[in-house]
């Protein structure tokens, strides 16, 4: 310990801890059937979990009857009716991994909630936040990305808002730019296994190197024969770093082109507006260096 | 049901389920006290946890040390040792609200994950997923907003790569539109009860209304006075929705030249290249018009 004090962030309370929450192959009960309960559905799907929907059809929002119809009974088991409260024998909330509720009777979600405190089941309650261990942001996806957005409940409009305009910013190869690193690191494990010490941080410390030294869309554009390269070049050779330009990649300059004409198609089609601005104050700057001098010609012309 | 199939998108598992836990208050037993730990423990501790670390003094990371010397006793308890493990008495996993280890010993994680499944308590061993109820992504916080990029343990370093972006593109002033929203909120709620209900949707839609009609930078600039307006003059009659122009707030064109131009700074500095791309296009067509008239001119004076 050294007796400066140290540079650390200061704690500011009042945030949220924000998780990735595994549910793959996990049992969730959902009460409810309406708009609020179809986004947690397709959500809880997107998880890959096993969904039970206790509603009566006459009430279920459309998205949630679709998702209903479709799944298969490895997804989704349906009662078409009422739930009745957590003293019913027939779901029973510390038979779940979570339970959400998505209903307009307050009491009642109130009995779930004290239920699954005492059965350590986590639960969210729709609209109530008191009674809920965790929040919802507004989300989304791109393969193996995800990005949440949260204001802790202080709005979820704004946050909606926040998550367009991120997923307008995103470059567009990000998902493939994901892809080729995690299969660049299986590989390395595969090579080099086993789990912590030495060897552990060797191997992070490499994997922070390429992503540090390729860019984005090169990493998007790795094949397997370049992964090979990185690791028989590189991981095999003392770890040395290879950059895209090391191992023959030649900087894309063609496809950064491409690039930002997408990218002023896209904001002429009413985009970023930034960009927009910024090409345009680019304009009146070229238009007027030129332009001057041709006026100044003339009126030295006509002098 | 229509019978027509509805266009809703379709399920894609491997997501994990996106969440915003809350800790305020909450017990916390984090294991380990080096660098991965530190992080745990910042987070934690701004999500207004009580943890209890547990590891020598001679193993704990820099970061750790300090939180555990500057935390008051309601927020830290230390215990200056090695963790034996779940049998032991003193800390028993389902004491706490959640359980998080940053050790290398891999078989005491695993007995540990073990306990907590047993004991229905949410853990994460850290570097060894398949033993997590759930993972973090990077984070990013402003305020009242926070940001998770997660790629469900693919590639931490290109979800900090993608936070870093996200980070530089928010706009400035999101942290205050968050704030005059959550304000606008609370005070509908105070003018009109209540919980649920046509009232309770009356006022989402209202709120989102607002939200639609004000730029962030807009709400940003709410003052209290402007939403006694907006209750008075638009929620009181009839739920009607005032914009910014309408409860006499010029459109601030000022403001976004400002905001512009510190885009312009930060492009400089190495900040947006599509920026700074499309400005020089700009410059090149707006030099190009003039130019060739130009050209064209003294190609004519010549002949």
């Amino acid at each position: 310990m050294s007796d400066a004090e140290p540079p650390f962030p200061q704690i500011i309370k009042g945030a949220s801890f924000l998780l990735a929450w595994r549910l793959d192959g996990k049992k969730v009960l959902l009460i409810g059937g309406g708009l609020v309960a179809s986004g947690r559905l397709y959500y809880l799907l997107e998880a890959g979990a096993h969904v039970t929907v206790v509603s009566p059809r006459k009430r279920l929002h459309p998205e949630t009857a679709y998702r209903i119809d479709v799944s298969n009974t490895q997804d989704v088991t349906y009662l078409d009716r009422d739930y009745v409260g957590p003293e019913e024998d027939e779901l029973k909330v510390a038979d779940y991994d979570m339970v959400l509720t998505a209903i307009d009777e307050v009491g009642l979600s109130r009995r779930v909630c004290i239920a699954c405190r005492e059965a350590r089941v986590p639960v969210n309650v729709a609209d109530v936040p008191p009674e809920c261990d965790f929040y919802f942001g507004s989300q989304l996806r791109r393969g193996p990305l995800q990005i949440m957005v949260s204001t802790s409940g202080r709005g979820p409009k704004i946050a909606a808002l926040i998550r367009k305009q991120i997923e307008t910013s995103l470059p567009p190869d990000v998902e493939e730019a994901i892809d080729s690193v995690g299969k660049l690191r299986s590989e390395l494990r595969q090579r080099a296994p086993g789990t912590g010490g030495p060897l552990g941080q060797k191997r992070m410390n490499w994997m922070i190197g390429i992503c540090d030294a390729w860019k984005l869309d090169e990493l998007g554009s790795m094949t397997p024969e370049v992964r090979k390269q990185l690791l028989d070049e590189g991981w095999d050779k003392n770890g040395r770093i290879l950059s895209a330009r090391d191992v023959g990649m030649k900087n894309n300059v063609s496809a950064r082109w491409t690039e930002l004409k997408n990218k002023i198609v896209n904001t002429l089609a009413g985009g970023n507006a930034q960009v927009l601005q910024a090409g345009f104050i680019g304009f009146l700057i070229g238009a007027a260096v030129p332009g001057s001098i041709y006026a100044a010609r003339i009126y030295q012309t006509k002098r």
